[in-house]
């Protein structure tokens, strides 16, 4: 019998495109392909019932072992995503109902309410009946539950308003209790009633209404995946998980508390790659114990019965496949294996074209399998490891998707763009935590836009960290606001003021730009769309230059402030990327961690230890090449080459696997477990 | 007990948001900012009435008594904009019916049919009830109708059908004179049956149809509104009116008819605030013995759950504040007070933020204060003066609304930039007049854009004031349709041709400026979007030099004519800003009234006079500053400094109030009331 | 009794607009206008039938009197596109639904279900009633059926529903043909009854589906509109059409299967008049034995209540009213005679003001009346000739719509702009054929983004076709799905591998042209969005040269092969015009045609012949002027002047009819009737 290794490189198959004949086929061309794994079965609910309580499991066991016939193991996916017709014709209500009140049709996916007490039953019954069929299939080795759920736009069918009713007395209480949280006395809102709130359709939404329905939302879709995830367990004993994609406010620690794997499907194109790395680091925090796997990427374009994208360079491709692996992943699978032949996303770049002839992509494809199984006891035997940690939290995300403070600023882009970007240019690689996580093992933590610290206890969390010699930059836009998004009413912060001995003065959005700043070397700083100011006791480190209106000039927009046995940095704007980096060799030197190294925007740097062995991996992302400051002896696993310590040179979408040479001398991180 | 005066200065206050410990701490610091008026209670049904038919009016008591305490009188408005949730539970059609046949949700505000009777009885009730508690409270000083009440979009339930019906019905008597009117016969549109008309939704709408029922749409407001004034009236003896905004062609003069004070809501941007002036010159004249209150106004920004602006300059505050009173208004009230802690609109300027902290724009709104004092006598003792009139009516708005004529020439902006604009250039300031306004205290009339001069008996009434001397600036597009916004069948004009001598050729759009024109001296004119030619029989002043067709070469798009004791010019284009001055340098010739003095475009120029005083208010409102030519001697009533006449400059936002120093030295106009 | 002959040039009328006096009046000044023909009553269903049942033509027939007794003869058109309002009260459910589920309603045009069987029934019954009362009247010199009839968006209402079931039942025979044909095992969407398939409202839909449903829509019309020409054929004895616009992927030769005319509607712009020479050379194709007619185009501007334009520049209505006469039709009507003084449309252009005085268009006009007598003879006795067709299919204009492709890549503009437009250069004129055209009498045939060659049984005509000596352009986008739309599971094209000798390699969108090839002399080609590669066995003309991936390096995008008698080109991308200009020359070359002779792009060049004469007429249409190559001496009927073999001028919007005057020195082409 088989068995299965990682690093696992694969790609989606649908079978139920082909006449039977083609499956070894397909599957031997896999193999030829250096492939592993596949994954099936996640919209094949029709084939498998194809009416009401009929079950047909032989094709999909033919399937699981003509693959392992040629050494590929499975990812079984459920097929929740998308009922067969006879459920919708059963069960009308099953479908998600549009502000309009208008219901979805068959013909898509994920047009159903994960709360429908229909939907869940059928799917509830369809998973375990997977899950008896295939319980000891060796041949699989993970299970993915659904595809791709999210609560786009949300349902507002009767269900969903009946439970959100529900959830509102649950958190309130008393009716009396919710008008005072959400100010309810302005605009004579006030309910009554819990079952008076209505969904917000056609109307003005209060932003702390709004707020809690886009949670209950995301929450109706961790209910539907925690319901299948307590059935595979009674079965399975391989990992399970559901592959989420790169947007979203939905509480992703919720979603995976009964999950064993982080499974993630992601479509980056060659401006936004680097980009990518932000998720990366944040899956790999999610479960650090276990590798993640990145389900889902395309080789070479992606789309339905369009595209809209250029061709994608030579070595793209490379790239984007090595830094799920490189970051702290073990799987990177292809979306899709075999182009369609005929309805939906029959235009989706693949692996071979549907006339089973190789895409233009394919050596590079085959390069790819070839590599990873070259560096595969380097990428299985160490960790990424780092002593930074960026928060971006799932409140924050829909604090903002509710009240938006000014517009072009959105959560992920901002916190991206004008927080880890300038680390990732100081080659620096944090993790991306969410409000709950444990904040021991970090040195510095970075907390922008977190518009409430009351989320998960973070208030006094953070407080005893940075007493005890944790360096905290914080802001702006952190602290403003209570858990329902409201402001205090006695305070314009939460804790900082007290905390960290600064008085706020004002704050206000600047939409074009006017406000300016200056470090107290007088070095400019230019700032963006909003910004706070402050009255300091620690040391003002900049302020403001000049503005339209002069009372605002003179005010601190960045001070450090020593808390305890940490240091405290109040940052009041968005700030230009050089500034950022020099703020962030400043807190880095507090923390007495290293920076720098090398062409951090150009390719991922990831330091990666354990089990005696010491490394870094390097994955080009810009396509422009650069250099990285080596510190250490090592062989390049990809090419066999030893390099020197010294200025080592990164080509445009290149790989490099260097693994010290001697378990001495290390890069300065500790092999230790997380 | 207190008695108050204007000039009142204050801003909105929620007392609603905050503990009841609050009210007396934010009366004091009103008192301390140099307030004395608050405006409240325009949303607080449901404090007022929490139930059906339960009414609690002594916190509303206490929040008038503690204002009062502090010398601060009140403004009360109804709260008909936001009825209570028991309100809409119990009589579900009392929203409004979206075209979709939707209906708007509890939450918002305006979001009920004003031709609803459930809604309309019960907000009789809660008015009368507000009017009985309150009648006899002697710091009460105004009351206020509900809430910035326009008809965006309109209503589409049964209610309002069936009225639409009965209005058809009343206004042509028979289906068949309808189908005349609207000429129905083409496209087999015919009624047999007023029932049969539908509400505008899902169709190619007949313009006249559309007409009508945006006329419909506002009456239904304007009875609504008019139906709390005479309630008020029958218990109160203070100042009604309703707060109204600058946009929405409903009929001013009618929303007015019962009303008695103009009330008005503005938040321009820099770019616009010249703009502003249009509108004081508007309220000004509505109600020429009253003078307006500014309702609203915002201090810094305006902002719901977001904020789309850029810093406000310095003095700016300043310049907005003062441009109601210098024209003609006793009031500058701000929205609002303090920011709301949560809900709606909490990302709104105020004066003080939420926490209680003043705004960055606090030491400017108490300058303002102290300013206002300083020229109160003067400004409640003179009333600005002018002999000229700019008509602007709200049949002529809903006729481009109904049938937009070309693109991008809607009425208000076409109105105000070209024809308003090049007045402003020349330091002249208009009243901005209904149809249905008098005549007879003008010298010189502009009607552009006046689609019907029907309206008001208007062909007639201009007809004997020009013969009686009057100078009258008339076209384009101006008599060029019937009440009812079709073609005359037999003319292209309804009483121009042969009243001011011209003989109609051609009209025609023109997208990109073609056709181009000189003024007989050879000075070419730069012409816009839409172009009327003519054969004259007076003094062609300019005409088509070149154009992409020769058949319009050589026809006069202006000539001028002496009628009976006056003078006409017929204008048949939108004109370049200089052509524009031209004109007006000519016609004020005619009028017999000075032209010029100064920057016209950087500041207001205000002459006021009454009760033995004269001067002039400059407002420097483009942030840019300039000259005046001062023609008597002065005192400048917030420096204190005397001005001699000649060249005065005015600093970027500089307010200057410019009493003459000696009573015989007039500014050349009459101290009569109007 | 007058007889009318061709060229018809008039307008169309609106009696319904005007007061019975005016109807003499108009007659008589659009006979001094140079008139002929006018076109009535399309819209009077309201007038002919007030009531249910109750008909009236009496003022018809004085209109058509009226007419008569001026020289003007009649085009009536059936008033089916707006019904009267009392059958819409008494069968609401003749109105479309939208997707939204909404009912249009009553007072547009086009509103109606032309699968409702209640209008059915009643526009049968006005047709039928029509016909009668006119068959015998000889002022009636042709009918049209409706008016502009497309499926704009479509109609999903339950009976259309209902069809489509039944349609698919018919088509695929059992449920499981069609999920197997649609791919519907992918995403679960098999459907167990035919009865389950939803009309394609709110959901993903699959792109065969989508098809379906588009071509089932336009068969409605179809199925409308010869209803319609059959009632007429039992009583009337002239010509039947239906005025169709350039737009919508109808079947053009299924609507005029039961026709006996072509009729067209267009509304070009200077910028786009080129290509309204595109539909000419399709109209003309469609019934090449029948002149078509020139039902509507606008004399200045076309706007409803708004116009959106710029002045036309003089001789643009010139060139705009021949192009059709030139390129094979023999009527040209403006819409419309005299603007509507209310109502719809009030805004158009026409000959009349509503007033009844001339527009500045006027004088154009009646030239453009003078002139088309002038050319009469030739124009009667003479058709346009060509051995050169290109492919422009109803299935492939409905495939781009259902799956696009790539963005920005329409059907009907590619294939105008990269496929035509260089023809135009070249001097040289093809006819525009559907699949179903008969290939025998040409000698080029050009398919372009023919996506399936299933259609009419193309893939064995072309073969036949090619192998007994015709020169076939094929490519790119062709070949590439069967007659849903979907790609061939066992090779990546249909016929054409083994046909033309190529091997197909890869195909990928390049929306930033990244992709470059070269001629084999080195010459670049520009490419565009699409990009197809092969491996040739024929002569390779053109390969890539430079491209992202080096994967995409040395393929072919143009061969050259002989197949038979005949030379295939096989085209993989969309070129550069002076690249397509290269291409033509060679397959012209290869066609013994001639090509070049002039500024193709700035006039249309209509070669003519028939009855002993020969000639050419040049249309200028790009208001730039050219030269032309004339071969033979001629006479220019229009000025009466002889010119000599040589270089011609043409100047800006000038028409030239030349004829030859000998006989004998023909032009190349055959007199041949077709």
């Amino acid at each position: 019998m088989t068995t299965y290794h990682p690093p696992y490189f694969g790609a989606d198959y649908y079978p139920e495109d082909w006449p039977v004949e083609e499956l070894a086929k397909d599957a031997a061309k896999m193999k030829a392909c250096g492939m592993n794994v596949a994954r099936i079965a996640e919209f094949a609910w029709s084939k498998m019932e194809p009416r009401d309580g009929e079950f047909e499991f032989a094709w999909l066991h033919r399937v699981v072992d003509s693959l392992a016939a040629h050494g590929i193991a499975t990812i079984l996916g459920t097929p929740t995503a998308t009922p067969p017709v006879w459920l919708g014709r059963k069960f009308p209500d099953i479908f998600k109902e549009l502000p309009s009140g208008d219901r979805e049709q068959h013909g898509g996916r994920r047009h159903c309410c994960s709360n429908n007490s229909h939907y869940r039953r059928y799917s509830a019954r369809i998973v375990e009946r997977m899950a008896k069929e295939f319980a000891n299939d060796q041949n699989v080795i993970g299970w993915q539950i659904d595809n791709e759920i999210y609560a786009w736009g949300g349902c507002f069918c009767p269900i969903c308003q009946e439970k959100f009713h529900r959830r509102l007395e649950a958190k309130f209480g008393t009716v009396e209790a919710m008008n005072r949280a959400w100010n309810l006395g302005v605009f004579s809102q006030e309910y009554s009633d819990f079952d008076e709130v209505p969904t917000p359709r056609n109307a003005w939404v209060n932003p702390h209404h709004r707020q809690e329905w886009l949670l209950f939302q995301q929450d109706a879709h961790v209910e539907f995946v925690t319901m299948q995830a307590d059935i595979l367990h009674k079965y399975v004993h391989v990992p399970v998980g559901t592959d989420i994609m790169p947007f979203s406010g939905i509480n992703y620690p919720d979603l995976h508390r009964k999950l064993d794997i982080v499974m993630f499907n992601h479509y980056h194109e060659p401006e936004t790659l680097w980009s990518c790395c932000f998720w990366f680091d944040m899956l790999r925090a999610l479960k650090p114990d276990v590798p993640f796997w990145n389900t889902e990427t395309a080789t070479c374009w992606n789309g339905s019965v369009s595209i809209d994208q250029t061709v994608k360079p030579e070595g793209y491709c490379t790239a984007n496949s090595w830094l799920p692996l490189a970051l702290g992943g073990e799987a990177n699978l292809y979306w899709l294996w075999r182009t369609h032949w005929g309805g939906h996303e029959l235009m989706h770049g693949a692996v071979l074209d549907a006339s089973g002839r190789p895409m233009h992509i394919y050596d590079e494809v085959c390069q790819i399998g070839r590599d990873f199984q070259r560096a595969a006891a380097f990428l299985n035997n160490t960790k990424v490891q780092t002593a930074i940690a960026l928060h971006f939290t799932s409140l924050s995300w829909n604090m903002f998707l509710a009240q938006q403070i000014v517009p072009k600023m959105p959560y992920f882009d901002t916190v991206c763009g004008h927080f880890y970007k300038p680390l990732l240019a100081e080659c620096r690689r944090p993790d991306v935590i969410e409000a709950e996580h444990d904040l021991a093992n970090y040195k510095l933590l970075i907390t922008p836009m977190v518009m409430s610290l009351e989320d998960k206890d973070l208030q006094k969390r953070i407080k005893a960290w940075v007493k005890n010699g944790g360096v905290w930059i914080v802001g702006p836009l952190t602290d403003v606001r209570n858990h329902d998004g409201a402001r205090f009413q006695d305070r314009p912060l939460g804790m900082l003021e007290d905390f960290a001995g600064v008085t706020w003065n004002y704050s206000l959005p600047d939409r074009d730009g006017t406000v300016h700043a200056n470090w107290n070397d007088g070095t400019p700083i230019t700032l963006e769309k909003w910004v706070e100011l402050y009255e300091a006791d620690g040391d003002t480190l900049a302020a403001v230059d000049a503005a339209p209106h002069g009372a605002l000039v003179g005010h601190s927009i960045l001070q450090r402030k020593k808390v305890g046995k940490g240091v405290v940095y109040v940052l009041g704007a968005l700030m230009d990327m050089a500034s950022m980096q020099k703020l962030y060799t400043m807190a880095l030197t507090d923390a007495k961690l290293p920076h720098g190294g090398g062409d951090g925007l150009s390719f991922a740097v990831a330091e990666r230890s354990g089990n005696g062995l010491n490394g870094v991996v390097l994955t080009e992302f810009a396509g422009k090449g650069g250099h990285y400051n080596l510190t250490f002896e090592a062989k390049d696993l990809l090419t066999g080459k030893t390099l020197k310590p010294g200025t080592v040179s990164v080509a445009p979408y290149q790989v490099r696997v260097l693994q010290a040479t001697s378990s001495k001398k290390s890069n300065g991180t500790k092999t230790a477990k997380r």
